[in-house]
């Protein structure tokens, strides 16, 4: 298969207010491993606030999603604004409360969130150009926000899976490891933290959705 | 073999002022896969300063290591005081600047750095026991620094190795994925980022540390 070329947005760095680190980290490990490469990407703008990972309460202060997710980037990503979809073979997007808080607003609004415009684009120019997208976690539900009628998984949360399916999308439950691959959308995802996972099923959900897009 | 647990002291969030995030990931999913336990701990004092990962500027913040690196933990981990050498198996570092900036000080002092007393301990308490301690990246100098003639590698650049071989510690060169094994002290090593590496080499790296300590 021809090595293919991933953008992969994040939402900041740590689970409770930006990407999940072992979700973005497993998935540019298994874009790597089997042979494709990966450019990165996160809005620039504040994080909707930020989280103590320790004690798990507000703190009084404001970082920059852009600035925090070149953490898990080592220094290389870019403004999503640059985003071009002509670039890039498939589109990547980790988990965490970063995307329901940062991306959109799913986490506060469920269905009615607002999308963050340039990842709105971002997603619709992969979508319109027939280009396969992977969504790990929470992200299906804003795969389902911007695209509507597609297939998705976050695994088996009922409520979740009910506000995903009040935006005209179809809910599959699944367990560790597995995927729900749409393919006339070509959305490939998995729940990865969504359940009470270790992080080797992490890393099993993320291959086989990055499997998935290869094999395209 | 038996399933072992391991000890992962973490120095922060970020390559550039804490724990390498690739790093500290991949070491905690090789020891999950190849069917190991963990738990995690930083020290609970501020960092020695925080870096825009961004534009590699030094932001006008104050960070606690503790909390950042719970980000990697995803909340769960302790203060390194609270480690009791008795209740695993193995010692592991992943690297990142924050070892040599927040463990000790060898990012600014070289040879002649401050330890944190209680990594310190903890690092002594380990090899007292006889029990192994894998390093990745830049944390090999920083177990030089505490034990003195141990067997290591970071790889390749002159200058730290000169600056481990100061401190009583034979130096090894190696390449990506490569380990150095001091089976007398039972320390294994291995360069990660201290070279130019792709993540699937780090994950290579950190996998054969986590292998050869679970072989024991």
């Amino acid at each position: 298969m021809k090595s293919k070329k991933f953008a992969v947005i994040l939402a900041g760095s740590g689970v409770y207010d930006g990407s999940e680190i072992h979700e973005a980290t497993l998935a540019l490990y298994a874009i790597s491993k089997n042979g494709g490469e990966y450019e990165l990407f996160a809005p620039n703008t504040d994080q909707y606030h930020v989280i103590n990972h320790l004690t798990g309460e507000e703190m009084n202060e404001k970082r920059n999603v852009l600035v925090e997710a070149a953490r898990i980037a080592r220094g290389n990503i870019k403004d999503v604004k640059e985003f071009d979809a002509a670039n890039y073979d498939a589109l990547l997007l980790p988990g965490g409360f970063g995307v329901a808080k940062n991306l959109c607003t799913f986490a506060f609004k469920g269905p009615d969130c607002d999308v963050n415009a340039d990842v709105e684009t971002a997603v619709k120019a992969m979508h319109a150009a027939e280009k396969p997208i992977g969504a790990l976690c929470i992200a299906p539900a804003l795969i389902a926000k911007i695209l509507g009628t597609v297939e998705v998984t976050i695994g088996q949360d009922a409520g979740t899976a009910e506000a995903i399916s009040s935006l005209g999308a179809t809910h599959v439950n699944t367990t560790h490891g597995e995927i729900v691959f749409d393919k006339e959308n070509k959305i490939v995802t998995t729940p990865c933290y969504m359940l009470d996972a270790t992080i080797a099923q992490i890393g099993e959900g993320a291959e086989n959705v990055v499997k998935t897009i290869m094999a395209l």
